[in-house]
């Protein structure tokens, strides 16, 4: 089969390699119908993830059909069409006994295109498929599905349920790229008063407005501060998500909430921050960091359903499987391309 | 009347000033029976907390006796015993309704021996008294009472209950001094598996044992992480509460906890900390700041009531109100003193 | 002035009476610009709440003007155009200080035309004005702000918040009267996925759909059981809305909720209702109860303010003051009228 | 081997059985070292279970060592000791994906010694072996691990976790039998202010004081309702937990609890018990009920190593394995016998 390797910092390529094997009998092997590039993979490639060696198969987001299951598979069965999520869990660790699967001790967690290969292929082998794969609805295309494998639930649970935010609040989301937009989409659902999404691009707080944002604010030309001031009779945001992964954002975060506001920080950070203690000790302030479970996804699946979630909102660029390289490139200048989300599908 | 006067940075006097009068008919003037001394109090004598200018009384924690009330206190007599809690809540604003007290935007807060003058005097000047005071249960001894006017509260609340653990959980609290001793008083009654206390002086340390602490590490001596890690297949702590106010304690403990663990913040901080989000992100967890509301001033008084939490353990010096100077010094050389809390009495 | 006096078992009248005085320093006297009646006012003129004696001014919701305040009013002003909420919360009481003020300790409670004069009048007197009266907010009318006095917190706090639902999760409000109604208003902050209205009368259930119901069942002609099994796979609802107060719809609401699931009671019941704990013992259910403590107040003021929710959905009918008699008839008679929620405003 | 076989109402025998065998490769063989009777047992002996038949083997709790497993077992060893749960786990419904294994929906629940052959045996097939047994820490007796098999759990899962209280509450517990000891012994985890033991048996009640109640009525010479009103002001218990399973005791549950408070079922009911919603509807109760899920079971194991709960206080007698007629004899006559937990080993 064919798929797409990294070959160290900068290097990669669509290429034959072997297709893939049931290794456990908890394993399964999918025919990857659509699929997608996520910013890690980015970062990957920058090698910024020493963890990814040379020879790896990226990816950690599809929709497939299943090929082959192991002896104990029992939720999915051949020819089934199920999303696979980008977190992979042993369902039996403590900490998938709690639903915190991204932190599983099991042999889980985030390892597809990571420390194992990964969906950027024809195939892909998942392993705990009964545990890491979700069998598709009727009436949910690909590619809306596709969705479901990080970007939506990370905004939602990471962004939108840790903020633990009621009706009327004000939310703050600092960062409108895909991330950011997805917590606005998934904030949404719990009828904030005013979302006020936050960036330093104009093109990327114009999908906010088209997202759900009631206010926007470019910080290279206003203060963030002055608005939510404004909005709040000078207390504050409810909460914070903060979707960009720098200390200047997170920083910025911590500024905008009130006393006993909440900052739920969904960005992936290469350098600590500074904590403001000297200010934030006496506000009662809650922070909250997180990597996806992808716990939510029966919840995503039925709001995707009723649209009251729209993933096709994402997709930005349609390729096909033989277009990797091209798709990345698309993908790596979304400035300039608008991307959001590309997908990549069997031609 | 005699008063404890703050005088500038390094100054203060016991000394003769007017005995205060009601300003508003929601106040009370309450005579002090009993009061204390509290670490911020140390602060400010350095100049540390610039709200606080010359002339101001200090002190925010006492047991009195009701000499005077407004026309509209309900909830107190002229010749109650109450509690006059560090926290003045006006009862009725927003965050009042929340019972978020210490965050009070109708004048209340922590005003006593701040921005108003304190109790750390023969008389005292209450406002909101409806809401501000707590009359004196039977059995309760005033010096046990006074523990609640904030050092207790402050333990459990902005460390015990923000650090939301079960039954059966590994809790480390990093600082021994009163504040420290007062999470591990308060986090007994969730029943952890085990509180291990961390702190460089053996003297808090051998406090905190006696305090209800099941493992105590020296950190100049012992390795805090290994201690833990043994405690928990290597995971980390369930909780850590940090009860010191440095960067470097603060520090510590976002390393201590697990997955998916909590941080609990009560020290009251001068400077910022580096919070290490290129490790955090991933990790799950949640840190909270806070200042004491005294909300959980009804269930204290129950609990002392029962001894299920003994103030008495806190009194380690007793004095009368004219040797205020002289407690000043002995709670302020607290390393060699052994002091906890000393409790001032009128003669 | 002249108010709607209750004389006894089906008597009342719109007479000549003293208009009402300060009778605390905490009152205020507010002249009343809208009013309106409640399904509680039809019990008490039936002579179901013997609480209500031959003399008493109904009612317990307006929007008017404060016309004189006692001495330690801080919070409202003379002039101010307010919301004379159905619960009058003393501030300082145990429940009220756990924004409990439905169960108000202190005097408050629903007071208000049942135990003190109420809102049916040309004055009212408002106890612990403070607690109890909330600024109009600009640019929210007087009958949309009139329908927050009782309606829409009863069916957002005692429904909508007592469920606990989350987003894409089925919804069953069994009964489409105007509480019920207002649980659907507020069911759909939330985002389930279905709202499921049930009633026996197809006018309401048209009202529900208008309101956000997704589905509706006529119990009289089909069965809820098999509509909620066929949304559910066979599960049952995750929470069932009971907004009736017989027996026969409580444990209709027990019989549809998932193993797992919730009933939200928010019918004022005369009788006692079968619980059917051979069946629901290992069921996992949780069945709350609760009188409105309009704790919800500010957030639906906001939701108001953002048309988030709609109040003026709720206004059917219109009359002045000196109409009140002919008011009643057609509120009473509201399975011909159609009537809602009627408002009565000065002439 | 031999085991202790159903042979409908009334009848049973410790006879010659085929040992059981693998049939899928998630299952455990598991020799038994330690096994209890539940009273859960004596109702199927009643035949008042229909769903098990004649021929079945009773039992659902045990302390055993692994004898063999299924080819995809992977968190348990051959050799190893392990407890069998009452609940079996799937690990991978949206049921046991919540923790709430109880109702699992694939395949597992409540099935030993129910719909599949039990632990009242030499050897037990433990379905879904990987989630449904739990490796035996060091330091704790087989007998005193038994008692987490189903009573602890149920008791702080059911009674105590679903009680939700804080420490200073005051707690009625219904019934003194071994659930609602197990609840005093949960209970005490969370340092209530008084738990209060409310049983007709004086046997019950000094057994009670011996678990942790700190106050004993016997509802037969006393009024509950008196004693809980003097406890607490007259506003009634913050929590109530029904630990036997008749109406009158549940009746008796929902009367105990002051407005805001909750009732926690865990008894087994057989028939319908009166709700008064006449006087409940505003109080703003909480009323839970449940199976247990064991899902507390690391949480137990945690606290019975740290002596935090103190199983062996349940047993009471001692048998071997080919003692079972003679065991259950003693468990049903318990009011004669003073039996709370009998434990029978192999000889």
């Amino acid at each position: 089969m064919r798929a797409l390797v990294y070959h160290g910092p900068g290097t990669m390529a669509w290429e034959e390699v072997a297709k893939p094997k049931l290794l456990a009998d908890t394993d399964a092997i999918v025919r990857v119908d659509a699929v997608t590039i996520c910013g890690t993979d980015l970062h990957i490639l920058k090698g910024d993830v020493p963890a990814v060696t040379d020879g790896r198969i990226l990816g950690h987001e599809a929709v497939g059909t299943v090929e082959e299951i192991g002896t104990s598979v029992r939720n999915v069965q051949v020819g089934d069409k199920v999303l696979v999520s980008c977190i992979t869990a042993c369902g039996s660790c403590r900490f998938c006994r709690e639903g915190r699967y991204g932190q599983c001790l099991g042999g889980g967690g985030w390892i597809l295109g990571h420390t194992i290969d990964g969906t950027q292929a024809e195939y892909v082998r998942v392993p705990f498929a009964d545990t890491s794969t979700y069998p598709a609805p009727a009436g949910v295309a690909d590619e809306d599905l596709l969705m479901l494998a990080d970007i939506l639930p990370t905004g939602y649970e990471v962004g939108v349920l840790n903020g633990n935010f009621r009706p009327g609040d004000v939310v703050a989301v600092v960062g409108a790229g895909p991330i950011g937009l997805s917590a606005i989409m998934g904030a949404r659902l719990f009828s904030p008063s005013h979302i006020v999404a936050i960036d330093k691009a104009d093109l990327r707080l114009d999908a906010a407005k088209m997202f759900g944002a009631d206010v926007t604010v470019n910080n290279d030309r206003e203060d963030p501060m002055e608005v939510i001031a404004a909005l709040t009779g000078g207390l504050g945001a409810d909460v914070a998500i903060e979707a960009v992964g720098v200390p200047a954002t997170f920083e910025l975060a911590t500024q905008l909430i009130r006393p006993g506001g909440r900052v739920a920080n969904i960005g992936v950070h290469g350098e600590p921050a500074t904590l403001h203690l000297e200010t934030l000790w006496i506000k009662d302030v809650t922070i909250t960091t997180g990597l996806v479970d992808t716990s939510s996804t029966p919840t995503l699946l039925k709001l995707a359903i009723g649209h009251q979630v729209e993933p096709s909102r994402f997709v930005t660029h349609h390729f096909t499987l033989d277009q990797f390289v091209e798709a990345y490139d698309v993908f790596g200048r979304a400035a300039d391309t608008g991307a959001l989300k590309v997908v990549l599908t069997r031609s």
